[in-house]
């Protein structure tokens, strides 16, 4: 039996999927097809969204599950009507915290994703123009500005990781390939010499690495066992030698490996 | 009075954070400071979490919000005796959908932002090489490939745009800017002409866009009142000329520009 499953939301949907994909990661043997209703900010639009879940639930012969993010008094009513297991965000945690605060909340919809403040959507875009300038070494005077630069082999994770830094939390993250010219004497590059309490290393496991280069260069010395085990030996060496903080990437998300970068340098987040 | 908020996280606390964030975006007068505590996996972790909190509670004179996503019963019951109110994520939706699904959930810790899913994680990865490879027409013989080409002015969120699409989607999307040269004739570049119909654009309010130049520029004839005004009545001019899709990005954060080009150009994700 396949479920369907929606997120529903008055805005992008983005923090209704989220959730919603949180929760269920922990049903590992559910198969379902999932349908994301962004904008849904009138009766009418919340009325169509009510005969689309009831359609999927006669289709399916089962209860779609829904995860709705919706805040308007009037919509929320129309929703629970629905032929769905409504997993209703609003009522399950904005209810009790106004309890707790003493205050009413504004119930004002689209708010999460918004543009509300200028300032923090600045040096969001500030920092992702940032890491997009000074991805792969290719502008080395700006590490001043740097708050983060990251090295490692080609294909080991740096530009996503750098780039969701920069959109996540604000920060300026640049990144620096190295290669076999650098560990033939296990000495930094000099442009990174200066700004050496900003670098943070990643290794990644070489047969996955000879794996990633494969699809880019199929062939290639560039993605062969033997070139990967020799540039991921020599970075690794390179850490060692000069001390530099390190994870490997292999098993880890580009959150994971993002929020932990943060917590091992000890970094502050731009934005919160 | 300050309240602190903390999110509390066996994995990296996105999950928690953005959940969070929502539900506080609905308390408008709220002050408050927060704490993100990530990677909360054993009983140790645990304790040591609630003496921070009880110890803000202390210092605050009230309270502090706890927006947790542990999935450990454990771990669970020992934040639930904290001094803190406790939004607990997984009782408040994990136990009705175990109800509604006739299942038992995995009570796993730390599956959602993890590499859970190699293909996935791959499509997402490729996706934001691509965008920065087709940054800003670097390369336009990719175009084949593009799932979308936004185009715009410079500096009016084309690349942000293009990442997080990439980020949050899979999507591959280039991104082209439009210069004074493209205005004369209003044609299009030739580069784009074969892929029209992969093509939305971007425009934004005159005053915000000199704003953003001056950052960059100040002073400079690019970031002039009367330059940004002469791009963007050119460019709004090709977008009516050539029946070109568009947004105006000015009042839209990311999240709401990506989402409303995806549901105006009917593309699907790569990523659900």
């Amino acid at each position: 039996m396949t479920r369907t499953v929606f997120f529903v939301s008055d805005g992008t949907g983005i923090t209704s999927e989220t959730l919603g994909h949180s929760i269920l990661t922990q049903f590992k043997g559910l198969v379902y097809r999932q349908i994301t209703v962004p904008f849904v900010v009138d009766d009418e639009l919340t009325h169509s969204t009510v005969a689309q879940i009831n359609a999927a639930a006669s289709a399916d012969g089962a209860k779609p599950i829904v995860f709705s993010t919706l805040v308007n008094d009037s919509h929320r009513d129309i929703l629970a009507r629905c032929n769905g297991q409504v997993m209703d965000l609003f009522s399950s945690f904005v209810a009790p915290l106004e309890q707790e605060l003493g205050m009413r909340s504004n119930h004002i919809v689209n708010q999460s994703h918004s543009i509300q403040d200028q300032n923090a959507y600045r040096i969001r875009m500030n920092a992702v123009h940032f890491a997009l300038d000074n991805d792969d070494g290719a502008r080395t005077r700006a590490y001043e500005d740097a708050d983060i630069i990251l090295i490692g082999v080609s294909r080991s994770g740096k530009t996503p990781t750098c780039v969701y830094m920069a959109m996540q939390f604000g920060l300026r993250a640049a990144n620096y390939p190295l290669t076999e010219d650098d560990f033939d004497d296990l000495s930094l590059p000099k442009c990174l010499v200066p700004y050496k309490h900003k670098i943070f290393g990643l290794t990644i496991n070489v047969e996955r690495l000879a794996s990633i280069r494969s699809e880019r260069k199929p062939g290639s010395r560039y993605s062969s066992a033997r070139q990967c085990d020799l540039e991921v030996r020599g970075i690794e060496a390179i850490y060692a030698k000069h001390n530099i903080p390190f994870i490997d990437a292999t098993e880890f998300s580009i959150e994971e490996i993002s929020t932990r970068i943060l917590a091992k340098m000890g970094l502050q987040r731009r934005l919160q």
